[in-house]
């Protein structure tokens, strides 16, 4: 019995600027069956701020509450371990990493930076991290689905490419992270067994949330997917759907 | 008994555009006891003719047959493999794959390309990774000693980056693949198990001889060694020594 929802956004409820077909209408459908829902993107390449602005756009009003990103836990992090940030992120995203003070220890944050990456800024990581600085990876997603329509790199490659030359590994605070399911869970007062993610990538939204202890995770063939996602990484999807639409059909099925 | 002699450059012959000192001593003592000596190295910023022209300023002549590169190894590959390059490098080593006639296949060809690692650039390289081209490395090496002294992310962060989201392993060609060090050993037909290594990379000169048979590897405490590297990687090096003068020293005392 299914008694919250997490739903991606990227690939599941938009693809760039664009709703996706039935998006807004499950989302309704959801909410009028009263079913607490949260939004958990790994999105770096915008601040908080523009993800809710983006889907006001599109017709979707959410609260600041339902929405956990990357960088909000980043924060939390970096206030909880005396840590100022060494930014390797978006420009978008420099803003959710404003007024922190001055701190004891530095950590490294790393999201998708884009063309952000070049070598100069990547190799004044690499030389903070063997200086002994922290290392915080906001998302390690190995590839997202471009405005194009082709997949790009995603942050993932270069948390990895920094992991292997500095030889230290990377806390990597959204999903697939425990945590991060965890908090956004906590924050309607769902338990893990009663909730299902809904996401379009089968490694760090659903094969995440059930490692995470969710009881289920929909797989949707929108946004990044690809023909052989279903069982490319393990545990496979609970189920492997069309889109939002036919999770919210299937959701709505498993909770009452 | 030693036979015959590898000889890595950066780090151990020179710095920068300076020799280190007993560099050039040492090789004129080890060629002056009838060792056969091959220079093995990894570096990919400079084309094989500008690494040729680098030593003779610095007053060591040698031939061209006497250096082994990666690019040599990849034009080698390309050919046997009927493979176009699709090239990731250093502007410095384009000359080395000029001329190649268009072939039925493309390869990625990933070498230190030092600002060339761009992100548009990397994406572009993952495409052709995804839709099928081979995937080849001329080093993996993790890092280097950099002209201002401090160490610097080399190719293999890179490589490490594109094998993470496209999910293709790349073939190494450079230092540690077992195939360079047998093509430099049979130029000079000294079989492994009368060779021995001189490196300042404890990973890729020292543990790669041995793993490529071998006899024995000497790591220098010039370069990028850094104090642990005796014992950072399996298999140790044989004798960790001072500089090249020491290990010229060790070499002329283990080859007769």
């Amino acid at each position: 019995m299914i008694r919250g929802v997490l739903l991606d956004l990227a690939g599941v409820i938009y693809q760039g600027e664009t709703a996706l077909p039935g998006a807004l209408e499950s989302v309704h459908r959801l909410r009028e069956e009263g079913l607490p829902l949260r939004f958990v993107t790994n999105t770096t390449r915008m601040s908080k701020s523009m993800v809710l602005e983006r889907l006001a756009k599109l017709g979707l009003d959410i609260a600041g509450s339902e929405l956990f990103t990357p960088a909000q836990a980043a924060r939390d992090w970096l206030a909880h371990n005396d840590c100022s940030p060494l930014l390797l992120v978006h420009p978008n995203l420099v803003q959710d990493f404003e007024d922190i003070p001055k701190r004891a220890q530095r950590a490294v944050v790393i999201g998708d930076a884009g063309d952000g990456f070049s070598y100069a800024h990547l190799n004044r990581a690499f030389r903070a991290l063997i200086g002994g600085a922290q290392f915080i990876a906001l998302a390690k997603n190995r590839d997202f689905k471009d405005e194009d329509g082709q997949l790009s790199l995603d942050a993932g490659a270069f948390v990895e490419a920094l992991e292997f030359s500095s030889r230290h590994e990377a806390l990597v605070l959204g999903k697939p992270a425990r945590a991060f399911f965890e908090a956004a869970l906590a924050s309607m007062d769902c338990p893990p067994d009663r909730a299902v993610m809904v996401g379009d990538d089968a490694e760090a939204d659903v094969a995440g949330a059930l490692n995470a202890g969710l009881s289920s995770a929909v797989l949707v063939r929108t946004g990044k997917f690809r023909p052989g996602d279903e069982t490319r990484f393990d545990p496979h999807p609970t189920v492997t759907v069309e889109n939002v639409s036919a999770a919210a059909d299937w959701i709505v099925a498993h909770s009452s």
